[in-house]
C-alpha cells in the first residue's frame, strides 16, 4: 500500500514517517497487515528521506490541487492529514490559516474523493476546538466553542471529514490531540509553545520563559504516545467508529506548576529554576480557552492510551532527544 | 441605512422584505432607529419589488463575488443572509449546497470584512446542524453533530460567522430557526416539506403525504414569529451576544400526530382525514436526526419569542394566507 503523510517534514510528520518505514506495514481497512510500498511526504519543505527508497518527497503548497493530485492515487490506501498553521500564526495571519487549515483540506478530501476509491483519512485536530465556559471534564458531547482563528479551522475541518466520511467519499477518522509535549527543537508559533519550551529549555541548559498563570490547566501528550495513537488510528476498522469520526485522544491533565514540580522531580532545582514567568495575555487568552482534561472513555475502548503520568512524560523525552 | 436579504425573492426573504419596509426603519448599532433607505434584494430569480423605490433587486449567483461586491458598501448597516440550498436538495447534490451554503457564505464575509464597517449580518441556521444521540432537550452546549450535508454546511458556516465577529470583522447574529410550519406555496426538497404540506395541502382540498411516523417530533416555528424573530435578531445588540454569537430561537414541540390533531380541531375531520401515509426512508433518516425541542432560555432572556401552541400555528396561516 501507498500511505501519504502532509506535513511529511514537520516534527509529527518525520517522526510518523519513520515509525511506519521501521515498522514496514499497516493493517488495511480488511483488518490485514499490508506492506507500506511507497510512503510519500508532502510539504513546503523537503524533510529527511531517510534514504529509503520506498521514500517520495514532494515539496509545494499543500493548498495547490495539482499537488494533491501528484501526491494522491487509487494506490494510497492511508493518508496522515496533519500539515496544518499553528494557533498563534493562525490569530496572526487569518487568510494564511484559512488556506491551510480549511481550504487544502477541502482540496485533500476532494482529490480523495475524485479519485473514487475511499482511502482512510486521519485527520488530527485539536483542543483548541473547545472553549468558552467548559465542564471540569470535557465529554464527547460537549459543544465545541473555538476561541481562537485555529481552533474554528480545525472544526470545521471535522465536521467535512465526517460529512465526507458518511457519504461514503472518504473513510475518515479525526483525533484530537491534547497539546503535544515536550517537543524537540525550537519554538514555535503556536501558543502553546510554552508548553513544551519550560522543559526542554532547562534541560538544555537554556532560560526558558512561561506566558500564563502556574494553576493553568493543560491536556498533553508526548510525541511518543502521540505516533503510537495515529498508527493506532489509522487502523481503526471503519465499523467500530459508526457514524462518530471523532476521537479525543487519551492525555494527561496537569497545571503549569505541577510540570514544573515534574521537572525538579526528574532533573533537579537547577533545571526548574531556569523557568522565567512573564505573562504573556495573548497566550493566556487563547490557552486559557482550552480544556484541560476530557473524557477518554470512548478513546480507551477503541485501544487507544496516552501518557501515565508527567513524570513520565520527561522522562520519556530525556531517553528519545537527549541520549 | 442600506439592508440586504440574500434570498431575498425566497418564501421569508420576501415577508422580510415586505415587513421591513411597512416598518421602514431598523434600530442600528447605537441602538437608535433609522429608516431604510435602501433595500437590497439578491436571488437567482427575481421577487416582488413591492413597487417600492426604496427596493433594489441584484439576480445573480450568490457565489459570485462580483454580485457580493455590487450589494455590498460601506452603506449596508445589516444583512440578512437567508439564502441557502435546502437540505434535501443539499443532500441530492452535494456540491451544489457545498458551494452556496459554504462557500457564499464565506464569500459574504469576506465582502463585509473588505468593506471594513464591520456591518451587523444575521445568519439562518437550523436544528439540522443537531443530530446522532440527542438529549430530549437539546441545550445551548449540546454537541453539534450533524447528519445531513446541509447540517454540516450550517454548522459551518455559524463557527465561520463566529470567528467573522470574534475578529471583529463583522458583527454576526446566528438565528437557529425551527423548521418553519406552515410555509404557503408548494412543497419543495427540504427534507421538512411534509411539515408545511401535511396542514396546507389539506386546508386547500388536496392530499397530502406524510413521509414519517406519527411520533416523529419536531420543532416549528410560524413564518410570522420567524419574520419578528429575524427582525428582533437584527436589533440586538452585540455587547448583549457577548462572545456566543447563536442563538436558539423558541419554537413549539410537536409531534407529527399532535398536528394533525390540531388540524382537525381547526379545520375538521374532512381535512385532517385528507393525509395519507407513505413512509420514506431518506426523509425519515434526515428529519429523524433532529432535535424535537432545545432549551430557549437564553433567547427568551433576549426577548425573542415562539408560538404559543400548534393550533395557534394553524389559526395564523389561515388568517395570513387563506382569508
Amino acid at each position: 500500500m501507498k500511505v501519504l503523510i502532509t506535513g511529511g517534514a514537520g516534527f509529527l510528520g518525520q517522526r510518523l514517517a519513520k515509525q511506519l518505514l521501521s515498522r514496514g506495514e499497516l493493517n488495511g481497512p480488511d483488518g490485514k497487515p499490508a506492506p507500506i510500498t511507497e510512503l510519500v511526504l508532502v510539504d513546503v519543505v523537503r524533510g529527511n528521506d531517510f534514504a529509503d527508497k520506498r521514500v517520495t518527497t514532494l515539496v509545494g503548497d499543500i493548498a495547490d490541487a495539482a499537488l494533491l493530485e501528484r501526491a494522491i492515487d487509487r494506490d494510497t490506501a492511508v493518508v496522515f492529514h496533519l500539515a496544518a498553521i499553528v494557533s498563534g500564526q493562525a490569530e496572526a495571519d487569518f487568510d494564511l490559516g484559512m488556506r491551510i487549515n480549511l481550504d487544502a483540506s477541502r482540496t485533500l478530501l476532494e482529490v480523495c474523493r475524485a479519485r473514487g476509491h475511499r482511502p482512510r483519512v486521519v485527520f488530527t485536530s485539536s483542543v483548541a476546538v473547545y472553549g468558552g465556559t467548559l465542564p471540569e471534564v470535557v465529554r464527547d458531547d460537549t459543544a465545541l466553542n473555538p476561541q481562537s482563528s485555529y481552533g474554528t479551522q480545525k472544526a470545521i475541518a471535522e465536521l467535512m471529514l465526517a460529512d465526507y466520511s458518511r457519504r461514503g467519499f472518504v473513510d475518515g477518522v479525526v483525533l484530537r490531540l491534547p497539546t503535544i509535549s515536550v517537543r524537540p527543537g525550537r519554538p514555535n508559533a503556536a501558543a502553546s509553545s510554552f508548553a513544551s519550551g519550560i522543559i526542554r529549555e532547562p534541560l538544555n541548559g537554556e532560560e526558558a520563559i512561561c506566558p500564563v498563570p502556574g494553576d493553568t490547566r493543560l491536556w498533553l501528550l508526548s510525541p511518543r504516545r502521540a505516533i503510537e495513537a495515529l498508527i493506532a488510528g489509522s487502523e481503526l476498522p471503519g465499523e467500530r467508529l459508526g457514524n462518530r469520526r471523532i476521537v479525543n485522544l487519551p492525555g494527561v491533565s496537569v497545571t503549569v506548576d505541577e510540570m514544573i514540580d515534574a521537572l525538579r522531580e526528574v532533573a533537579g532545582d537547577e533545571a526548574a529554576n531556569r523557568i522565567r514567568r512573564e505573562p504573556d495575555s495573548r497566550v493566556q487568552q487563547i490557552v486559557g480557552s482550552w480544556p484541560g482534561r476530557w473524557d477518554t472513555t470512548r478513546a480507551e475502548q477503541l485501544g487507544l492510551r496516552g501518557d501515565a503520568s508527567f513524570v513520565d512524560v520527561v522522562r520519556a523525552y530525556i531517553e528519545d532527544e537527549l541520549r
